[in-house]
């Protein structure tokens, strides 16, 4: 099978989840600028969110860039993937509206991990399909980013009930070095190319 | 006409309703994680609706996959499948908010077979334009696990009058059996293009 | 310019538009029956207009299969149109909430009558610009339908002061009379075809 | 890497944005046309950002429809204007929700020249990567326009402290010379289709 329509329907959820996180800042009543107070940290918990959800929607357009034919099994784990990802608003708001305070830290860490693990399974039952040879397995290698970024948010949990504010830290570290799409597909890819 | 665009506006609005089930659980108001336990409910109920709306789009992704032009009676067919399926996030915030009480249980399993039924027809639908002998019509055969479903539904809800838990481990045991991408339509698909 | 990407966004449109107008319906606080009463009225006007947005969806879906390319004016009746469906989920949640009253009733009908005119001059704008003899105009003809509906709406809406429930007859009846996809366009494209 | 995804996922987010405004206009409970009063300057605001996400889709679709292929950064630069554009839903609510007061009014200004200026980064973006004599490049030129709509929003933002219906006056303003479609672009196409 293509896999045109699963990039389309992930598209469209990807799409809803990064939008309907907005909804989470709710209008305030009073029209001074001490109205928005309370919207702040709602507004920066959205701000990283937005840009987590923009990193794994550029890895994942990479990722099926990188992919011919897709199946029964990697079906599921892109929908798996996507479950994760659209608890981002739920946690993104519960940390927004407690001023990032300890529990809602560590759970946003939780399904961060959650997330990262899915995108590991996703693209691990892509190459077991692909092939040991393919592109997508070449270009990606032993991911080693990928998991770095599971134990740095593994640290950052336990971290949460010492100091939050180390724990979205590292949250904001981990976005950083993932904001630069994936270059190794792109060059295996050009490289396959060329051949 | 092609499929194209029926595929695009279900899928959107598979995305959609998958995503904004997720506005059911509203975000708490504390910070403990006793705070999070009426969300508790809501998160299974969503988590069960979630696999359902997952297995319906992965047939549709399927069935849609073998059809190669469709008319006016299936588009309608289809919009029909969406009806049901979008008071799924309605049925579910019920069931979930009052903890698998009798009557949501039994109006969440009267939905199901609402929309099981609706995707039946949207099969007969297709397999009529696309004639008897189609690869889609070869592929479905007698549909005897779709029927199956609707006949455990159906013993669900009154079963949700003694015990609604038995009707949810119903629930869950019918999408365990459909988690499994239709091996039948990849199956004949594979062997239409051997000919 | 093709088409392509004015039908994606407008399928998107109409994805988020035909669900989030489920959000309307409130779930209820109470897991009895009775607790489902007041949500009976919004559920009947959610059917209503679910059915009128899958007309326009068909409709649209018809129409841009016959137009080969679009400009920008199109585009922006394109837009207008959409504007006004994007009205629905609101005088639908008004109209439901209200259990039909006079007012939500009337300004119902505005709305649909809105979106007719804007859908006719989508239409001419489409025809203007492929020529008399295209497909579309041939398909089209008078379009005596449309021109019809936006009548018995402006009959509907002074009849909602006197008797709501005949202006929601009208709306139904209306309703009943575009279910079918329009036959005139279909059979335009398979005579077109043919030569 | 070809263009067909950003557009897709860039439509997705364009219809999400659009259509969940319209949430912010609560269904008001009396069923007068009094009790629709409150509703109104949403209502006004709803229209005026209706139209500026519809200008911006109709020039991200001209834009796009002119550039060939889309590297790394430019899918930033694409997610950084949909940043923007997706926090037009709580602006457009705050100041509808206090009838066009100072400080909303304000900050809806500002909005927009961060959406603006995302523009005006993508375009370059894009035409760094297209070349300087490329369609895209030649067709939007130094672009003045873009330029000139951020001066008068830089205008509109402190006039809000002296009267903010001038600066809503200069916003629509600006809308209205952006309605029409960049005939710029159609005819640099035009121009290198031909040769």
């Amino acid at each position: 099978m293509k896999t045109t329509r699963v990039e389309a329907f992930s598209d469209g959820v990807f799409a809803v989840i990064i939008t309907i996180m907005v909804l989470e800042m709710k209008v305030p009543h009073g029209a001074e600028p001490a109205a928005l107070r309370p919207v702040l940290p709602v507004f920066l918990s959205y701000v990283l969110s937005f840009v987590y959800l923009g990193i794994y929607w550029n890895n994942h357009h990479h990722v099926f860039h990188a992919v011919r034919q897709i199946h029964g099994p990697s079906l599921w784990a892109n929908l798996h993937l996507l479950f994760w990802l659209s608890l981002i608003p739920f946690v993104t708001g519960w940390m927004g509206e407690n001023d990032f305070a300890t529990w809602p830290v560590a759970l946003y860490g939780l399904v961060l991990i959650c997330a990262a693990c899915a995108y590991v399974v996703l693209e691990r039952s892509l190459i077991k399909h692909e092939g040991k040879h393919s592109t997508l397995a070449v270009a990606l290698g032993k991911d080693v980013k990928a998991k770095l970024s599971i134990l740095l948010y593994a640290i950052a949990i336990p971290l949460a009930f010492i100091r939050p504010w180390l724990s979205c830290t590292l949250y904001v570290v981990v976005a950083i070095t993932w904001l630069i799409p994936d270059p190794r597909i792109e060059r295996a890819i050009a490289k396959s190319e060329r051949h």
